[in-house]
């Protein structure tokens, strides 16, 4: 499967067993992976189900359901304090790339960037193509950035984390483990949370935990947080 | 210590109590910092060893040496395939930020990149900026590019991996434990390595290695690793 291209579809272009291509999709597989038609790709729903796919002209035959093992067994919501200049770019594609379920950028009190809507657009684009490059079966959802205060009460999750550089507070490392279901993580903004962040944060069940002793950047603390519960989950 | 403002000095820079200043030092400390006579400051030699020190006009007073507790415990050498266009800047960025003592950059089959020399100088003062930036007291070693063939053979480090996507190899995180003093690890290229690559790295001593179920691009392979083994070297 390794070699074949991979597009993400949404659900409603499948009827019976033919994908309806958009002009975006057809011109993507003909111009710029330049397939021909009878060549084969794979199509993603972004929601888990990937199917083997034959090029037609303006769709594509589905050919085979496809089993894929490159999900975590997790579900993991990353906050983000929005960092500054196009850094949220990178946590994207990185968190993607680490098996993220959902990404939720929020304004906290050191944040200075109140990204325009066409942001949002650029990060949902930069999260499909990497959920495509790492061959993931699921592209993470990207929220509409709001409040850190919104945020941390909208979540349902057993386990909440909020990462601090500063203070001394447990290791991730030593609080997750592989048969936690659902995680919720919050990085920090670059000079970190204020202190009333991280109380508002412990007061809606969040546990503050450090990533280690060195001060990391606003863009790879996510990066790191994402790395350390993945490899548990799948070890 | 949090607040203070920290450079990286030569050792050949201190006599007795005192920091000769360069130019450019001088010029940082007072346009760029905008510090002053009197203010405090505190110099890395890059060699684990922290001063406290306060400005004067060309020179600067030690009134302190500093005890760190930012290093691993173990010596970490990454070995990175060079990734194409600035790819390893963030390497370096990332990597240096999370405790890696030494990358040797190498020319693999499929690299195709062949850095100039004035690169080699920009990654070491990216080094430099990270350390600072992440409270380091040690600024890694950047080596100078050669063939992977040659760059396998010349450690002497017991503990030797290398990352490979595809294939069934065990997970990183269940070979490292924290009582290893000294890991190589080696991560590919776009397109990964070799057969002829693995083959000789299994040969010269190196353990194949999965970094997850996921496919990760050749920047973001070596801040996983980094990740994996500082987390376990620090908990």
């Amino acid at each position: 499967m390794a070699q074949l291209q991979r597009i993400a579809i949404a659900p409603s272009q499948i009827q019976a067993s033919v994908i309806t291509l958009t002009k975006e999709q057809q011109h993507y597989l003909t111009r710029v992976l330049r397939l021909r038609p009878g060549d084969r790709f794979i199509a993603m729903d972004g929601q888990g189900k990937w199917w083997l796919a034959e090029l037609q002209i303006e769709q594509a035959e589905i050919l085979e359901t496809l089993t894929v093992e490159t999900e975590l067994s997790l579900a993991i919501t990353l906050m983000v304090a929005l960092p500054k200049g196009n850094g949220f770019d990178d946590i994207v594609r990185y968190c993607t790339e680490l098996g993220v379920t959902s990404i939720a950028p929020v304004l906290s009190d050191r944040t200075l960037l109140n990204p325009s809507p066409q942001k949002l657009e650029r990060w949902r684009r930069i999260a499909t193509e990497a959920a495509e490059q790492s061959e993931r079966a699921f592209v993470p959802t990207i929220f509409p950035p709001v409040a850190f205060s919104t945020a941390i009460t909208a979540t349902t999750a057993t386990h909440r984390y909020i990462c601090e550089a500063r203070g001394d507070y447990p290791h991730l490392n030593h609080l997750i483990t592989n048969d936690i279901p659902e995680i919720v993580i919050a990085t920090g903004p670059e000079g970190g949370w204020t202190e009333t962040e991280i109380a508002n944060a412990i007061a809606s069940g969040y546990q503050p935990v450090s990533l280690g002793r060195r001060i990391l950047r606003a863009v790879t603390a996510p990066v790191v947080a994402l790395t350390l519960i993945s490899a548990i989950s799948e070890v």
